[in-house]
């Protein structure tokens, strides 16, 4: 509860709600049809990138520049965010897509709102695979977010942001075609409420989800495993201060370039 | 006036000329209609943020690469600039954008002119909604431009160009089929001199100085707060020498990666 | 043998086997033809190298983020891999591979599956062209890897990823019209296995092999040459630990900004 | 003559000799047209880009990566490179390409070769106003390289090479309308050669010359002007040992970004 009452909590979850807002005008709204012929796959897709590579830029040092409650999800399973900061973040992403959406909705001629970049699936790919298919690719998503802003790498958001942004448009390159490519259950939240329409709805909440927790239990306890104990990881989720952050005792191995042979 | 006497001044003011000339240029050339067919979206808004970035890359340790008034009046509402300077810079960028329209028109042949670049409303897309897609096209950019020059996230230039490019590319991939995607007035003011159309422009100075004003306030008032007094505030309008840039009060609170809990 | 003990072997593998399946699925299903009208060129060439610049961003510090045999051969070659790790990575790739064409099949409708992203020549293009082409492309990538993980020039992950993705995606923008553009014998193998297509697969072998071992020698010995003794290559090879990386002699000449004249 | 015995020397003409075989070759290819349709100017633009982008990340410490004789003849013409270092790496950038042209004849079906890439102007582009456009456009390159090599900015390679490959890119999305966008003498010689056509060949030796010289007197006299006696401007062009580079005398006014209020 402390954790409420100081400023950067606050700034943060208004950076969430800001962020969400544009991420889903700008993605959503670059992905409507001005003209007949087959849509722009790589127009939407570097549409969706760009505008998390711009989001993690700006917002990377206040929140995180999340913008999605599927990174939110995967930085708490994580031990990396406190509960109620994931609280936080998950209410101000939801309304800011919604407010995103409802803005798009206002500037938009009628004629071109179409279904406002709903999420879904083409015909011919089932559900199932569908969730297949959000799963692998939020699961990279996490991955390289991870990956980017992994402390022992040296790696600050001023180089995380167009990597992250670049993930992000190749889950939009592959997946446009099989689901829409959400990735970001809030991103496709909105557009189904304002055009209530709800078929297969969960497939966005299970696929990143799923993925999300795919992609943190493979970074932490896999590939770059963190010596945390189960104490230090309660007291993270608490938002205990990070006075522990420095643990006594050093990593087993230092995290170096492997193409060296070992 | 003691500043108009520096020659960094003088470097910088032809530095923003320049500047514009290419911006201008550059990006309206790359728009103009060769063949027949739907017009390149993705080629348009590449050249713009491409160009933007170049800029940057290039007059960043010069004049911070702004070439647009957007920007410059973003950087004086924040007092990052002195009222001398932003002048200076405004009538440059103005003056550049002109003569780079002026030599686009004379290598162009006739037939391809067309209203060079002209900033034109969508049909159906109203100048009300013109005005709010251009104010938040611009508050992005001019977010992103903030956070990317921010001595306390370590932004130089070499690492800022690219994010700063690619944000302004995402506004066009947007943009482009509401507003032609302006977030410049430089830009828009040149065309439709030498084309002598004036319908709706106010619209693209309106839009991206609300943009530039709303980016510019929630980045030092609300994301990223800098403790400043009135009188440093001042003494930064007036180009006093940054004699006071290193304030005896530390931040109350170092800005650091928040995505780890606290 | 000692080295099949340590854990990081056994991470790396593992992250070479997931690259691996990640970046065939990704970029093969993003080659898919889902509708009729030309392939996009520009989408494939930069789903693959968005994926390749993922995998080095998340890998990296893993296990170089090979994702490739070429790239495998090409640090053994140079001898800085041990023959073990090799060994390892070698059959991760493969087998990761053939499980991301298997996730491909199975999210795929299969009137769209087609060959999945079959490398093949394009009808003109003989096996011998078709193998200068590859051995060209590889080439120049594994030169790009080289300089981008050089500790020499300070080549962090962090500033490699994008370099790296790149250049993959060059090679794919010429040799999609030649060959498909492969410089990835796993990525071929696989789909030839699930098609049961062999027609010229040596050349999907043969090109990247033999363009891994020039740009692995040019580099290695002509371009930036590493002073190392026989004695300290056979070691690296046989994964002695690196106690004898800084070596005693210091480098003849620093590798320096060759652009300032000498 | 001291200098024809080092070995760094005769690295880097051999670096520039391999770069503009592979850039030639690479962005030569990219541009050829295998399907009827309109080309692909946004390919063609990438391909030439991030054919530089990859060539200054590998040879940036060998030759600085110009491949480019409008390149080489700015560093010289700003005394940051020897006359024999210069005339070195001219002879290896022609012979380079004309090998790069010859590889490419050689491995493409006849009937796609077509005019191999000829630069060409556009039928309305007289051959003035393609020698403004190529002067403007090598301007903009040249001033990006020389910003992205400044030691005086930590301009170091890892972060130079996309920013100079986007610049060429960018170049290349406005020209290719105008000119067929050389901006690079050899690219041009070497497809003129093979196909035996010069017609207005000199626009693409005039253009990029000039404003390869406008770039450099720009940059080191007015944009970022460095203080250096004529004797050591003299000396560098000698190819002296570079004991003077850091000048006694400390440069007048430390470069820093300028966004700040002065």
């Amino acid at each position: 509860m402390r954790e409420l009452r100081s400023s950067s909590f606050w700034r943060a979850v208004l950076a969430e709600f800001l962020g969400s807002l544009l991420y889903t005008l700008l993605g959503l709204g670059a992905s409507l049809r001005w003209a007949p012929g087959p849509p722009s796959v790589l127009g939407a897709a570097l549409a969706f990138g760009l505008a998390q590579a711009t989001l993690v830029q700006v917002l990377g040092h206040v929140s995180g520049g999340h913008v999605n409650p599927a990174i939110t999800l995967a930085f708490l399973m994580a031990s990396q965010l406190s509960v109620a900061r994931a609280m936080g973040y998950l209410l101000a992403q939801v309304l800011g897509a919604l407010a995103g959406a409802g803005v798009l909705y206002g500037v938009t001629p009628a004629p071109i709102r179409g279904t406002l970049g709903l999420s879904a699936l083409h015909p011919g790919v089932g559900p199932g695979q569908g969730t297949v298919v959000e799963l692998l690719l939020t699961a990279q998503f996490v991955l390289c977010v991870f990956a980017s802003f992994d402390d022992r790498h040296d790696g600050r958001p001023g180089s995380a942001s167009l990597p992250i942004g670049f993930s992000l448009a190749l889950g939009h390159l592959f997946g446009i075609h099989y689901t829409g490519a959400s990735m970001n259950p809030a991103r496709s939240f909105a557009p189904a409420v304002i055009t209530r329409n709800f078929t297969n709805h969960w497939v966005f909440w299970a696929g990143p989800v799923l993925g999300a927790a795919l992609g943190s239990v493979l970074y932490e306890f896999a590939l770059c495993p963190r010596p945390r104990s189960l104490a230090e990881r309660l007291a993270a989720l608490k938002g205990a201060p990070p006075a522990t952050e420095p643990p006594p005792a050093p990593p087993a191995e230092p995290l170096e370039l492997k193409t060296q042979g070992l």
